[in-house]
């Protein structure tokens, strides 16, 4: 073959470090130092220079096993595992085939056995089957949740820990896994169904934080009314979806890495007879990569100020169910997040063209992987009436049982002090400044508070309707409403965070990027703004300028921002993204013109 | 095991056939008869039983080559290929790894010797390289563009018949085909890359239509201009582009049959005390499917009067590449047709939570296999641009060069009756009518239009810019006229549907659909209604009462609409559409509530 081979200069997934800039230690926050250990182990890790598409299930699941079992046995991790001792793994047995995101409603039952002092955990039908369980074909514990039922009396949903498997994989008997096989993505966990039939365990494997029952078989329980009980134990899921966030961010981060990189050395048209351009010229790849891009930055500052938030309430003792600020911080924080990534991780794909639809490319598995996050953990649909519902209680706790009446009179003392995320002060006051568009936010989301109180009140109140028809015929009103609130929250916490930021260039790039995230936050709602008045049709006109103007600004910048991600080479393996990727020789490499690169050549 | 196990009634992949609704005779139009024979022949094909998902690339692609042979071993199949003769298979060699999207740049050359009447097929660089050509692992001829260049002289890209590999499968020398194995979708198809060594062809594999070269290299071609006779050839594409459309319509289908009844049979959630309700009930679900439900059959008729046109033309013996409007028109009905694909099946699995995950249930494979659809053949962003492109073209030819200036003197002259796809007329003119709908999609396009011209004539003509620039900087204009100009062709076409359909109760029926559809587009756009005052706030507001009205009037009728889809159920398949999958016992199966199997217990 007479090809003459372009000279390809990539980064290897071993790429060397270099030193981290200001920004990239502004966006790693107060914990850089274990964050860069946790990158330098990972780079170092035979289990993560393999790729695992085009891999069989089993192949899949060993890698996570693998992959697993690397981090765990980093001296990092040794040191924060208690007893050191990851001899057994668990699983978290809540779903139903029957109930998924009514989890209220799931029908496994736990009968106590005063005579023997034992539950018997039984799974009384087909609705009741365990689905969806991840390690189910390895794990040796389940923490099932389960009816406990005393003299035929169900106190409620509560949580078992049933074994499941002995440490050489023999099935503890009455207990049938059943594996789940094929899913769209996530194809290292292996999701199952658990049956069990008549399975006993002792008194003591119920987790009696929130009930107990005696050896005589008398229940006690700190928190009395059922409800409240079920919910308090639905709030232990808080943390799980403050992480499921953080997974969302790094997805989104990963695939604006690539496509950013690949989008500055991509070229294609161009003016007559002269040189093609760069594809992120062209108005609509920056208009569809730059408000992703500004949305990953307010999502990394405001996830950190919930876990700050989270951290503080654990260090303080405070058990999390008497948080409904910070839950309903974090399920809104879901909810937007998981799709904020799909939409972002889409138009990476996109943009990207015939390359992006490629494996060795990384974003087709991000997409499928993540595709999950916006309807487990909790619906996201669900997440954003607890959002609301959360808020309601808040301000109608000490109001007595009108609801929606007390909701009316109090709410204008604002949601948001009690959310902690209170308006920010600023003078100015024209469209292209955050302050006008930190109060067209503030403003959607009071005027959408008071107009559902209203609503709900004339129909449960005055009309007499059923609660759940009432909600159910607000509820589009309800998911705008608690949309509206976590993107007020994003852009506040967006906007302190480049307030305190302490580098003069950084904090200059950062108020470009911030200005953007609530432009566009403000551009996708402008027809409420002008239904209320708010805008003009002038002024919506100059904030679709203001939009693509601002994309245009940060275009180049971009390279800088996911470069400063500090994702490690190992992590990306996107040959687009100028990283080799050693299953892929064949594929399209492309030059390096990002910053991070030009240090090392 | 105990479990009492729900008695399963639900349909088997080769369900009996029931007799067509006069509805689905309707939407099946003029060769219902054909589809219906073709039907018959896909269900009782045994390559069709089987579904694809979690095989290994060779299953799949061998899979894919079992069910090509048992359709083109039909009858009906036989009777189309002229000599029945499938001996050999070919691939289409257009895309090269540096030119995707703008083709007019490829490399490969195609240098003519008059001394052996022969072309030498050649890539001169890594970027010439023919890339993602599928069947390029078996296929035995490949049609490639390449360069015609005679005495060093290139009359730009024309298309070759070169000989890839013989009968056994021996590839032809000087020629190289790498696999390029896994994408996100389409694992069916063997994408690949294919390098020319100075590979040999006779004068006579030229395909000569635009061009021809004689005996002693002299160029001849029925279109003097380079850029035209580029055009001509690429207005090729614009069946396959019909094509692809009527595969995003097949896909929207599957997933919306399989989601609503889902929506139908799965309960969750409900009135205190009482039953659960089905999840259909829910405001935001019958919100988020009933509109792609919509959607799915303005598309139908839509593509239908762009086949007729396309038919007529080839009939009349008409060279497509003379066809501005068709091709404008095809070009724009693939964008649209290919996103709303996307967004329809990404509601669809978000709607049907973790079970629309699994991979028996169809929706993620679906996904997967039709993301591609949106950058190839054609990326969606530049069809818009041919759309918006083709339109002035056609509106300036007689006005000489000024393409812009010509283009505002004679816009008003109006694109829609050269497109034949022109406004109706009705009387009555409220919000809720469609004559009102039609209206205000028919104006938004004009405004569109003309304020993209006279832009462009201001950039052009008086500040002399570069046109790329110009063109450039109103991409995000173009875009939106674009899909403007075929949203109004949508729903003008429903609306001729609704006109003509014979049947009163159907009449009823689309007319709803055809409605929500109207209301859709403009609730979508209605910031830009606002800031034309077309809408005013209160009008605006009544816009989206009528599209969750029209949603929550249309959602039981959604279960008629998508049996009379009539798709065979072995094209089904998924457990939660009440279609067995016999490779997912353990699946969820819904009740069968639907209509189509009502007749048949």
């Amino acid at each position: 073959m007479d090809i003459s081979q372009q000279e390809r200069t990539y980064e290897t997934p071993m790429a060397d470090k270099s030193t981290p800039s200001s920004l990239a230690r502004y966006l790693d926050g107060e914990f850089w130092e274990t964050k860069d250990h946790i990158r330098e182990e990972i780079s170092q890790g035979e289990p993560f220079r393999t790729s695992s598409y085009g891999l069989t299930l089993d192949q899949n699941r060993d890698l996570t096993v693998e992959r697993l079992e690397y981090i765990l046995t980093r001296p990092l991790m040794r040191h924060h595992l208690k007893d050191q001792d990851s001899e057994f793994t668990g699983m978290f047995a809540m779903t139903e085939r029957g109930h998924g995101s009514n989890v209220r409603g799931i029908l496994t039952e736990a009968c106590y056995e005063p005579s023997t002092q034992e539950f018997i955990i039984h799974t009384p039908c087909e609705d009741a089957q365990k689905m969806y369980i991840g390690n189910s074909m390895k794990g040796n514990y389940a923490s099932v949740f389960a009816q406990l039922i005393i003299n035929g009396d169900s106190q409620g949903p509560h949580c078992f820990i049933v074994p499941i498997r002995d440490r050489h994989g023999v099935m503890n008997p009455g207990v049938t896994a059943i594996d789940m096989k094929h899913k769209e993505g996530l194809h290292g966990v292996d999701n199952g169904i658990l049956i069990f039939d008549n399975v006993r365990i002792p008194r003591t494997n119920l987790l009696s934080k929130f009930g107990c029952v005696s050896a005589d078989g008398l229940y006690s329980s700190p928190v009395q009314n059922k409800s409240k009980r079920f919910n308090a134990m639905l709030a232990a899921l808080t943390p799980t979806r403050l992480g499921l966030t953080v997974q969302a961010i790094a997805a989104m981060k990963l695939g604006l890495i690539i496509a950013v990189r690949y989008s500055h050395s991509r070229r294609q048209f161009g003016p007559k007879d002269q040189q093609e351009v760069k594809i992120i010229e062209h108005q609509t790849q920056y208009l569809r990569l730059m408000p992703h891009l500004a949305a990953a930055l307010a999502l990394t500052f405001t996830t950190r100020f919930a876990a700050c938030m989270m951290d503080h309430a654990l260090c303080k003792g405070e058990v999390l169910q008497n948080n409904s600020s910070l839950q309903a911080l974090v399920a809104g924080l879901k909810a937007y997040s998981t799709w904020e990534n799909l939409a972002c991780l889409q138009e990476c794909r996109e943009c990207t063209g015939g390359m992006g639809f490629m494996m060795e490319n990384r974003i087709p598995a991000l997409k499928c992987d993540s595709d999950v996050f916006v309807t487990f953990e909790g619906d996201n649909v669900v997440m954003l009436q607890v959002v609301v519902k959360e808020l309601m209680t808040q301000f109608t706790r000490q109001l007595g049982n009108s609801v929606v009446g007390g909701l009316i009179k109090t709410w204008t003392s604002s949601v948001s002090d009690r959310l902690r995320t209170s308006f920010l002060g600023f003078n100015v006051d024209t469209v292209g400044d955050l302050s006008f568009l930190l109060k067209a936010v503030s403003y959607r989301e009071r005027v959408l508070q008071r107009s559902l109180a209203t609503r709900l009140y004339n129909k449960v109140e005055k009309k007499r309707e059923e609660f759940f028809d009432a909600w159910n015929s607000c509820l589009h009103h309800v998911t705008g409403l608690a949309l509206a609130h976590i993107h007020r929250v994003t852009l506040e916490q967006f906007a302190l965070a480049v307030q305190e930021c302490p580098v003069e260039e950084d904090h200059t790039l950062l108020t470009k990027f911030c200005l953007l995230h609530g432009t566009s936050l403000v551009y996708q709602e402008r027809a409420w703004y002008l239904e209320h008045h708010y805008l003009t049709p002038t002024t919506s006109r100059q904030i679709r300028t203001q939009l693509l103007e601002l994309c245009r600004s940060v275009k180049d910048e971009a390279l800088k921002v996911v470069s400063d991600f500090n994702v490690p080479s190992c992590c990306i393996q996107a040959p687009i993204a100028g990283v080799a990727n050693p299953r892929a020789e064949w594929a399209f490499y492309s030059a390096p013109e990002h910053p991070i690169t030009a240090s090392k050549l």
